[in-house]
């Protein structure tokens, strides 16, 4: 028996068909329909405290998402429990598009002209060429690797940070302390998709912000407790960075009144950069419950101790 | 000797650089330093009247653009003189980026998620796919075919529309009344880089943008007369219409007041969605000039009777 849980009920159902015309051979249930002993495997994302410890069979539980600092963070997750997460192609096309958006626009002055489309000004500015335009990417995992490729194809100079160093075609890998130092003095976009961690937390504070470019943009597309937020208005405010598009904030929605939401330099979306998306997230799943069926490895386990 | 003239003397200067350091063999002069018996050839924008007249030995005029409708509208230009406008793969990159930005943001909500912003509304929408939005494309010339082709490689299912029929891979190409009317009927956003003549002055009158999908978007990239704005402006207003992002007006600039500048739903940019290009308009004229040299064809002669 395999247990599927999201808090929608409205998406569980359809998670239930899906997984179920997927792999007919198995009995996929809500938490209303299982019965605890016999269940094997879980398949949730915002699981209420206490349910897992009464599974007492269960072998492995799959996240319906890329993040776990969250689930990571619970204390009713069994140690040993082998915990898988998704390491979706269709969520990485999302980030990549995210992400693009954001660079395509400051390539080409969109959130300038919006500015001056504010006050009524007609100025035209000297184009920009993708090449004039350096993107450091802060993640190379699955995601930030997907997406550095994708704008060295758009032909963009990309650069990335990742904690060890790693070899992508076409993008210039950097890490390590001096690593990321370099990667924000020599940026004109950074976009993040690190993943929280105790060692992303607080990452981009107002030191490291500082290190930006005059007239740089900062895309937070990851999660919001790296960015400080008080540090980047500051630098917002006095010109230095000079626009911003954030999807993932410290709290979660963004507290009304909160002077991001009403900055005319910031863009703000109600994270929402890269969403799982049903059927492919099925189809990761049921493909790592074949490969586990057939004693294989399956793809996506989190290491506890790297938090992703 | 080969003129050279643009309104302002700093890109004259820039120009001339160019073309020498491309062309040694030729004498490239600005109006000022011009002897009018010599002058063989024409590399002009935005030129004042009168100057064709006293060029008796004028071979062909070089546009320093891609849109001919102003020169062609002079009353001082000799019928049979070979005019040629740029065709400048430059300026199709610069078209498919500013239109990529477009459809990229109505894919992703963007334009929704900032009137959420204005508001400090933190609301999830679902997330759409691009091969959800169909693309159609008014005009398949130079710029319009690669703008096309990008997009389809992008993902999107995209028609395009011209005056006779086009055989463009992965593109659906209509044409003719019936074919606009399906383009319009069909599409999610409509993007426009036709030109200005005749045929295409008030192409997009309001029964014409009534046709459009409910919901849809508008990108005008071409020429500013192509479009009824008063009736874009009833469509967004009753909703019919979702957005639009506009760079070409029927006045520009577009006059301080005009409802347009104001409007929550409309992105305006001072025409920039493609500009000449310096280095790549230099590369293309001097590869003509060597042509024309050579007894051979030179690229992107005006039809007169077309407009384009």
């Amino acid at each position: 028996m395999i247990l599927v849980h999201t808090p929608s009920p409205k998406e569980v159902s359809a998670y239930l068909e899906l997984f179920q015309a997927a792999m007919p051979e198995q009995a996929f249930v809500s938490l209303e329909q299982a019965t605890p002993d016999e269940v094997r495997y879980l398949i949730a994302w915002g699981l209420p405290d206490g349910i897992i410890a009464r599974l007492p069979r269960l072998q492995a539980m799959f996240a319906l998402g890329a993040g776990v600092d969250k689930l990571l963070s619970r204390q009713d997750l069994p140690v040993n429990l082998p915990l898988y997460r998704l390491l979706d192609s269709g969520m990485a096309n999302q980030m990549t598009e995210y992400i693009r958006y954001g660079v395509l626009g400051y390539q080409r002055n969109m959130d300038v002209y919006r500015r001056q489309q504010a006050t009524g000004q007609w100025r035209m500015l000297a184009p920009q060429l993708p090449e004039d335009v350096r993107v450091g990417i802060l993640g190379l995992g699955e995601i930030g690797s997907a997406v550095a490729k994708a704008l060295a194809r758009d032909g963009y100079p990309v650069s990335g940070w990742s904690r060890g160093p790693k070899h992508i075609h076409h993008v210039h890998s950097l890490h390590g302390e001096a690593g990321l130092e370099k990667l924000l003095e020599t940026s004109d976009v950074i976009a993040s998709v690190l993943p929280s961690t105790p060692q992303t937390q607080g990452l981009l504070n107002g030191a490291r912000l500082s290190l930006m470019q005059p007239g740089s943009m900062l895309i937070n597309a990851g999660r919001g407790d790296l960015l400080d937020q008080d540090a980047l208005l500051a630098l917002l405010n006095n010109g230095h960075i000079r626009c911003a598009q954030l999807d993932v904030f410290a709290e979660e929605p963004l507290p009304h009144g909160h002077p991001l939401w009403h900055h005319p330099s910031v863009t703000i979306t109600p994270h929402v950069a890269a969403i799982t998306l049903r059927q492919q997230a099925v189809e990761q799943i049921v493909g790592n419950l074949r490969k586990l069926a057939a004693g294989l490895q399956a793809e996506g386990r989190v290491e506890r101790a790297q938090g992703y």
